[in-house]
């Protein structure tokens, strides 16, 4: 992408990558980091709702344009309205947009290169899996301008052990890739050069899988996360049984006792 | 055990070990990778009820006969019987055998060699310990067949972060003792000739202390992890304050203070 | 600090180290290991109360005199008063300067050396922040005496993986301060002569931020971290919007787009 033709871009490019099934949605505001604009916040939140009611997307993959996956919040655009219920609109509407990646039936990969700051290491938080480059950083770093990261708090604490995620709230210090990965932020660190076929390969991976049985098993893994243990393993144990009635489940296994490979519909 | 003289034995072997207070349970069913087939679930079933209630047995230990820990669930016993009133009934019963595990008094190794996977995966997560050979794997690998691990995802979440757990459920790939034990599936990981006596260590370890406090504290560590911390501190001050005027931890105390071992009943 | 001086020491000291707002909490007990004792648990019940309402203190920082951070409880003095009723209120007591630590809105840094066990280890896995020097030992040891670590446990289970939490609980067994660190018990291990400067560090960075948006966040933090993610993110939405409105918050972010230093009342 050649940044000088991009002054009139969409803020959000949509890209089907070589790999059936696989779209890639890139955050396109380089000059501003990416910065999550109420443009950029509509653009997502519409083309999430969109493809979460498309099955010919079976993986999303989330980047950004230029030298970083996403700073946060635009901080001109937020410091131009001082009001109150400005603000709580904006954390409503940007909470709908995380929510929308982790409520959506296909999983989203966060492919992170640069830097992952506030809102944005919030938005890797809330994918279900993420890749980066192994010169990628992380933070929320809200705090250094007096606005405590609350909501990133949220999903940042429900990846990594408490002190672990209260220190990088309470510094607002970048962190590396490798220490991400080690405390649970992500799941991988690769070399910038290999970032994208990493991601290829795990999504990928998930195309093989049956649609169906992906769709229900991630949406029973969120709710049944925030039950006690016995309601979760009801839960779960009538989700199982609903995807073993499944026609390709039943496949599936049937081709495991045969030695052969599942012939599932495409 | 010789594997030859097998073919008519039980699902489930109990075989005292050498140390008093230390059963060990041994899935037995090694040409089919210790598959848990309603036989097996029922078998284990009636063993965890009755050691619940067998104050003479201190300490559980779960393995594998033949190359495998255990595999999951018997699928071809599963595919014989497609219907969703039979699976629902099956994935209820499994769960109770994984539930009776967590509530049973006695601490329950899990003794890892060759593969966990799917619900044998889950079997390692709902142990109170786990100890694996260092050339072990572990999948949550329904997936692949088209059958989401829901139900062992429910133990597994509850062991790993959430990225880490949503990268198995999703992929199905196996991953490493190491990498098991980095993420916290498993307390360790040793070279499979030192696995039983690491096993025996953890297990004389735990005999060592009086049953009523690692019965009691057993209970209150599930229970009060589903709390509120507010709740979870009243509920396990007043366990405390009960244990405390056990005799045992009357004479524990005293001991400590005489700087002498606590003369406690066998 | 001379200990041959302190035979009428208050159980606890309280110093205002070099760093204008960071203050010191020293346990006092050396001869004791530092035990919390009735007297310094009343001492650090009132300490923390007149410092959680005194704007002068930004950050607290919780250390031991000599040998020891912590050994838990004082066995002496308990062992004295063998009745359900006093332990009952013992660890109720114990439970409220815990969670004084938690509520009030100044972060707590734990300095650690030497040991931390049984509700010491509970003091460290209760503050927010904690480094130790790279000697330093954890562990929740109270089952060799016959006395499971309960209460301690409902905090580590909050810091620690469940495995690992539990491996600590039925052993008693001391883990190092590397273990802690990987297992999100510490933030840091340092070499013992740099203890002073890291955790310096630490409270440097915190004291830079706006005390209201630090207070504001700790308390969301915890509050968060108990409700569904659906109510986490409302209620930290609102806290995120009323933190924006803050003079600390405009100024900072207006600095930021002006590529100043923010000018923050001290």
């Amino acid at each position: 992408m050649a940044e000088s033709d991009n002054r009139a871009a969409a803020p959000l490019l949509q890209e089907s990558l070589d790999a059936p099934g696989v779209l890639r949605l890139t955050l396109n505001r380089p000059d501003a980091f990416n910065a999550l604009s109420e443009g950029l916040l509509d653009a997502l939140s519409a083309a999430l709702a969109r493809i979460a009611s498309d099955p010919a997307v079976r993986v999303v993959v989330l980047a950004g344009a230029g030298r970083a996956f996403c700073a946060g919040h635009d901080l001109r655009e937020m410091r131009a309205q001082p009001s109150h219920d400005y603000y709580r609109r904006l954390f409503e509407r940007c909470t709908r947009v995380m929510m929308a990646i982790q409520k959506m039936p296909q999983p989203v990969i966060a492919r992170v290169h640069g830097i992952a700051t506030a809102a944005g290491c919030q938005l890797v938080a809330m994918c279900d899996l993420a890749v980066a480059a192994d010169d990628a950083r992380f933070a929320v770093s809200g705090v250094n301008l007096g606005l405590f990261c609350s909501t990133p708090g949220v999903a940042l604490s429900r990846n990594l052990g408490r002190k672990q995620a209260m220190e990088m709230l309470l510094t607002g210090d970048m962190i590396s890739a490798q220490a991400a990965r080690e405390r649970g932020l992500i799941n991988t660190a690769v070399a910038l050069q290999a970032l994208d076929a990493e991601v290829a390969r795990l999504a990928a991976s998930i195309c093989a899988k049956p649609a169906a049985a992906v769709a229900a098993g991630k949406g029973l893994f969120y709710r049944q996360l925030e039950m006690g243990i016995e309601a979760a393993y009801q839960l779960a144990g009538q989700t199982m049984a609903c995807n073993m009635m499944d026609e390709s489940a039943l496949e599936g296994v049937q081709a495991f006792l045969d030695k052969r490979a599942p012939a599932w519909r495409a």
